[in-house]
């Protein structure tokens, strides 16, 4: 949605005015459109871009030293005016001529077509470029009919260089016409967008679904697929582009993934992986990509990814230096052209303290209750996540699978190797603390680790061990969290678990009667933390949020403790 | 949505992944966060910054030359682990000491507050600092409590700056506390987001809702009301902001205005025009605005306002340069503290050739006629546009509207000043293209001010100029757009409409009667274009798009036709 606006029909005059104020160092407003507010000098050629508004950055957002020297901006989607691109063009002209750039729409091109025409009556050499690399929009043997999507930044931004280098009038619209030819963008979208003041999205992709090469209004793309993977989708994009290599293209290229308005930068650098991993295999050399939003469609939710392949004449302008609200480019740093970035390896203990057969053997049944403990919490995941959802970010059940797969992995590794009951322990809780992450992360590698430090490699471990570690533990727990019971946390199912724990085996219960007895203390105390009045402390700000609800760290901890069969089988 | 991943569980890490790719420039992957990739001085302090992931730009972001020196990142919400946290210290330590700073949330204060603990072991001075400038979170006398949001960029700017400036540990922790303290958040929200992996949002904010003071993480905020105005919006944020302004502050402040995701900069620029009005009223001086997304909440609807009033010793450290993927700040532009931008005003015509009083009197019949188009387009405006959505971008009534109640208020204003009928339409032209752009605003100002060419200011208008004025504007505007008729345009209703009155006044019919028989005809072949098959030239691209359904342009032309009863009344 569209939420922000006092009137749906001044949306884009409104939006202008906030980005002049902002932006004042680099542009100022005029009638129907922006200007440098730096000096540009006599004799320089004009560029200047427009179109819709609603695309932001584009085309406000790409004027700047380097780059454009004037945008025209009309209502949302909808083409600027013939007298404002007039006015605003006769502003920026610096008497050797104006580029005029804009995307390949109808209204755009007689717009701009007739302020062309008006232009050239008022003397003013004009040479006007519909921008057209959309593949999803035309077929390749009919270029001129594609509409011009984040290409448009490519085109405008070399075009720029040229200018700002002092190139005559010919040459920059010789050399943005041969960027336009070389420049292919195609996208998908997963979800429509909401003009200002509209009740309902401008159009729908069905949920699920996920639009192959629909235009930034709308406008109707190839095909509609279920939504894929990142790599998939990925694939689809890099492939349709690489179908279309233009011709005399060599093996550098600039790059642009962009998003649609929705589609967040985190979502982009995992797309850009994937992109980046097919266009190298493809021996292509990536100079200086972009992954951002550079032509949005309000609040669309997709992406599309823009191929401009270079030569020694388009690559020195594509990497020139460029002053604007969307994209600085300093004068010494445009030549980094990347390359991948390597794995970070996981640095892997491979060498543990020396363990007896009988610690081993524990160990190894200690490895084998971990899986049983990842198993259980996987199976309880969503469930765990709905529970933490009420009153909490609803991750937990994310954060415990996370953390106990790993504690899993690494026990079991650890005792493959050999190692003694607490190393095996010691393992899985440093896992689970690197792996989880978040308050039970900590809190969980805490406890096993403090656990882990009442146990031994060399002397089997006996009950009063057991229950000493449970003890240590929640000692810990507190310790670092300053949750007392009561408070909404975790320590609610555990502080009982581990009286009860204790009091079970120094009244002489086998370890097996004990871990019994105190799991389902730990249950009953889970399930009766929805009741509880939180009180302020140390852990208040978790407490608050669940007021009314049961806490989801108590209940995945007397999941947990229901579910460790293995250690039920040490000798007592 | 979050759409783009491969596996949820490793989406955090693909992110950085992909985010150290494109920014290889400044930053470079290690396990558990991102280091700067420039080299940094030994004896310089080193900021360490972190936190949970799906907040981008926080905390990657924010690392680079006068920033923080690096990021620990978690998985998604989720605090990073502790060892993770003390390694990527570790690395980024240049002997002085470590600010490590995070948000105040419970996962965050027990990872950084033990890995300060076993840096604290390694030989290693770590002063964490957790930010609290959310006043949603906790009231004003329980400061500490607060959660940290978008302030964390303030707080982290000022503190990297004061470390590049290379002032001692002592001094950069003195600075960024009293940054901290002198920062105030708060927030509105529109609706949730989404877990990548999850199928629904973590949370929701009813539809019409918005939620005042919810957290990043989708914590309880402070009330529920239906979604106000920009201005509004602004007048809340603002209040709740200056109900607390810290002790000792003056009258210059930092500002932010942040977007959480899907909240798009076209309406923080929006807001920012009713925000910074307000704030200047207050006599503050605003100094380098940021307006953008600076602490995102995955894609998640809504957006906060940061407040960090300056003195002399902070001010130039939130100025002072940096070069990150977030901000990038060169070394002589901090100092531009904007003001307002003027309010452009449009140009108005207030001078008319000489009319006759017969011409001056059919100019304000020409208004009329104006006005009532406008009107019964206004009331055709929702119609209109779902005629062109389906087939188009849904705007088509919103630019109609736009563009003759412009119109029709131009020609008031020119019958009021005394024009005559050809300046009357002349004006009611202009007006329209102006204010209406896009492809139906430039064809019927064309077509209007065609018209117009055909009448006259002095002698009164007849049947034939009347007809004469419809042909010329079908000729303008099918040489303009290269429409014929069967191509799914307005020519498809103009055409037949043209051909009627022509002939009908040919005939000898009064104006009346041969409008009437026009207007009917351009009706019934506006319900015609469904059946027609689009072809292929110059218009194709609108006509693609509009196979099987009415031509909303057509549509509107008819439903024009059929209302200007003013033009009825003309003498014949």
């Amino acid at each position: 949605m569209t939420h922000l606006f006092d009137k749906p029909d001044t949306f884009a005059a409104d939006a202008m005015r906030g980005y002049c104020d902002v932006h004042a160092r680099t542009v100022r407003l005029t009638q129907g459109g922006v200007l440098r507010a730096t000096p540009t000098p006599q004799g320089k050629v004009a560029v200047v871009v427009g179109g819709g508004s609603g695309h932001y950055p584009a085309f406000a957002g790409y004027v700047g030293q380097g780059f454009a020297d004037a945008a025209v901006t009309g209502d949302v989607f909808a083409s600027p005016s013939t007298r404002f691109i007039r006015s605003v063009a006769v502003k920026a002209h610096r008497g050797a001529g104006i580029l005029l750039g804009y995307g390949n729409y109808a209204g755009d091109v007689l717009n701009f077509g007739m302020a062309a025409e008006q232009l050239r009556g008022d003397g003013i050499d004009v040479r006007p470029l519909a921008i057209t690399d959309d593949v999803a929009s035309a077929p390749a043997d009919n270029q001129a009919r594609r509409r011009g999507v984040a290409g448009d930044l490519a085109v405008f931004k070399i075009a720029g260089a040229a200018a700002e280098a002092g190139k005559p009038l010919d040459e920059v619209e010789r050399l943005a016409r041969l960027a336009n030819a070389r420049t292919r963008s195609f996208g998908v979208a997963f979800a429509g967008c909401t003009l200002p003041g509209a009740e309902a999205p401008l159009f729908a992709v069905p949920p699920g679904q996920m639009a192959i090469g629909l235009g930034i209004h709308g406008e109707p793309g190839i095909e509609e697929t279920p939504i894929l993977g990142a790599s998939e989708i990925a694939a689809l994009l890099v492939q349709r582009l690489l179908d279309e290599v233009p011709a005399q293209a060599g093996q550098r290229v600039a790059v642009i993934l962009n998003g649609l308005g929705s589609t967040k930068h985190e979502e982009l650098f995992v797309l850009w992986v994937a992109v980046a991993a097919l266009l190298r295999d493809a021996g292509l050399t990536l100079v200086a990509p972009l992954v951002g939003e550079f032509m949005t469609s309000l609040d669309m939710e997709g992406c599309s990814l823009t191929l401009t392949w270079l030569d020694d004449e388009l690559e020195p302008l594509w990497l020139a230096p460029c002053d604007t609200a969307t994209l600085r480019i300093g004068a010494d740093e445009g030549l980094v052209s990347v390359e991948a970035v390597p794995d970070v390896a996981e640095e892997e203990r491979t060498s543990w303290p020396p363990a007896s057969t009988a610690s081993a053997a524990q160990g190894r049944l200690i490895a084998d209750g971990m899986a049983f403990l990842a198993a259980a919490l996987a199976s309880a995941e969503d469930e765990l996540g709905r529970i933490d959802a009420k009153a909490g970010d609803g991750d937990h059940g994310q954060g415990m699978t996370r953390g106990s797969t790993a504690a899993a992995a690494a026990a079991q590794a650890a005792a493959t190797a050999g190692a003694g009951a607490a190393s095996v322990l010691g393992a899985a809780a440093d896992a689970w603390a690197d792996r989880a992450g978040g308050t039970s992360g900590v809190i969980w590698g805490l406890g096993l680790r403090s656990a882990s430090q009442c146990l031994s490699d060399e002397a089997p471990v006996d009950a009063g061990q057991v229950a000493a570690g449970a003890k240590k533990a929640l000692d810990s727990i507190t310790a670092l969290g300053g949750a007392k019971p009561g408070d909404k946390t975790l320590v609610d199912a555990l502080d009982p678990f581990v009286r009860t724990l204790s009091a079970s085996v120094d009244a002489g219960l086998p370890l097996a009667a004990a871990w019994a007895a105190a799991s389902k203390e730990a249950t009953r105390a889970s399930d009766a933390t929805a009741r509880l009045t939180p009180r302020l402390g140390r852990a208040s700000i978790i407490a608050e949020r669940s007021r009314g609800h049961r806490d989801a760290g108590a209940v995945s901890l007397a999941l947990a403790a229901s579910t460790i069969h293995a250690l039920l089988d040490f000798p007592t």
